[in-house]
């Protein structure tokens, strides 16, 4: 899902590709378009890696620890989607609108960010430089792209066969549908939403959660920073939706914030309206909007959309290489 | 969408009916089935009406302004599921798992609850009595029937329209849906989130959130409680979701909550899984689960479901009918 949306992300923002080079990490071998042509896409090849200057991986973790370090040390910039090296304290992990300053010339492995976490670090980063957020709870509404292109078919499948009853009950009662099958989600998510992305810790939180929890920490150098997320998935085809509460060390006025994140990088606040993700699905920047107060004076509510495929991901990743490409350490070919 | 529902469940908790007389209140004359037989509704006749032992209104603020508090005054106990007299400081506003000590013999007009707190009230209400809860935060998952059957039929529509969308679009990205045309809802659902329910107040909270927290306040007698949060629709027939933090006056082991909650009257606590709206439609109980730490010792996350048309609506009013029935307030026929 990524990969595909990266190459359109490459052509349709004129990076300047001499040749690429796709490879297929998946089981069964793909072909892509870029550029008006169609090209194959064989297995990974360790020795036509090393020959690139940048690789975008957009793959397991076990294909990014096998390949990612060795072609980082051989000199080749590596930006990796997965969430192998996120946590890793040697590695970079990059929101160029939040910490482009942890990019350097010497280390060539660079981890782009969970697309959940992505929203809140865009929206959430100038009111945590203005006043330090303490506390951030999220819940999520994420979109079935999310977890790949066999969830997002089993969607379709699942939605395809409700349509015959897509109707009210002969009495006049709202429907109750039965529970399909599913395969590639632990619930069924056609006309559901479930609590589960990725699987349970002992404590009872899910990868998702932990994942998001660690990252943001990590992007915002916010070693102390308390965060409690609820992860669901809900049936949307594209666009991760967040609703946050943002807890500060002091009283924060909701116009102070709009103020601040008015002229945000890569993030458009909505005031008269607010985002949702059908609408803002193939769009760039993070959108926010429904800022209010919170519990109390010392915490604020946001709702923040974004487009899971793209800033979550491979906005995020052609982003870091078009840093790179700019401070010149991509020599142009 | 409630009155068939409570007609439904008249019959089948064989509730002493001796004569039915349905009226439409809405712009449009319905039939209704009951106990085999077809009834025809006809408009509201306030003479009829006040022949009757017992009332339940399921219609507009309106119609319960209108007729409510003369029915009550001459005799006839009310049930209303209408906001209108929820937080009136004479009537008692009742979910009996939580507060059936409110009801009188006295007061016969009675408040049912909104549809959307219910869950989380009878879900914390053992947690409360036990360690206080000083704040709770809300993220809901709303389903369409929620917002009546004009908003059902637009889902309905909106998703037959999408048939022919749910495919990988041709270069394998994920597709991007166009916004269909509304009317009844203020966003487009199919495929999409939302988060307005209700209209918003000057401070940017919508109608929904404000009910949802006077009225916890109310039907746990805690007005110092502080409650957040953010109403969202989501693309569900039947079943609001919650993702809930609870913060305590003292430290609460998850533990001693899932103790707690295990024999609490009309929940189900889950461990091993987690509720979800699809497998609890048409079901009674509030269920929760994912009862977890929250941002420390003195939070818990739960993740509560409930049919909204049923414990949220049209269930509890039998209920109530059922607890006046019991302490021999309503004459048997």
């Amino acid at each position: 899902m990524v990969g595909r949306e990266l190459l359109a992300l490459l052509e349709r923002r004129r990076f300047p590709v001499a040749q690429l080079q796709p490879f297929s990490s998946g089981r069964s071998l793909q072909n892509v378009r870029f550029r008006g042509r169609t090209l194959q896409a064989p297995a990974i090849d360790a020795k036509l890696l090393s020959c690139c200057q940048l690789v975008f991986m957009v793959s397991s973790e076990e294909v990014a620890r096998r390949f990612g370090p060795k072609l980082a040390a051989g000199g080749v910039w590596v930006i990796d989607d997965s969430s192998e090296f996120r946590l890793d304290p040697k590695v970079p992990l990059v929101i160029p609108e939040v910490n482009s300053s942890a990019l350097n010339f010497h280390q060539r492995l660079i981890a782009g960010p969970n697309c959940t976490m992505t929203g809140i670090a865009v929206a959430g980063w100038p009111l945590h430089k203005a006043a330090t957020v303490r506390e951030v709870r999220l819940a999520t509404y994420q979109a079935v792209s999310g977890a790949g292109r066999d969830a997002l078919t089993e969607f379709f499948d699942q939605s395809r066969a409700n349509a015959a009853r897509q109707t009210l009950a002969p009495d006049g009662r709202a429907p109750i549908w039965p529970c399909p099958a599913r395969r590639a989600l632990p619930q069924p998510i056609a006309g559901n939403v479930f609590p589960q992305v990725g699987s349970f810790d002992p404590q009872g939180h899910c990868g998702e959660e932990t994942k998001v929890a660690r990252e943001l920490r990590k992007v915002w150098s916010a070693a102390h920073l308390r965060v409690s997320v609820t992860a669901v998935r809900v049936p949307v085809v594209r666009g991760h939706s967040l609703a946050a509460w943002l807890r500060f060390s002091r009283p924060f006025a909701p116009q102070r914030a709009r103020r601040l994140l008015r002229h945000a990088p890569g993030l458009k606040l909505m005031t008269a309206n607010y985002p949702t993700p059908l609408a803002m699905a193939g769009l760039a920047p993070v959108f926010t909007g429904r800022l209010r107060p919170g519990i109390d004076a010392r915490e604020l509510c946001l709702w923040v959309v974004s487009d899971n495929l793209l800033k979550g991901a491979a906005l995020n990743s052609v982003q870091i290489a078009e840093h790179i490409l700019r401070k010149g350490w991509l020599k142009r070919p």
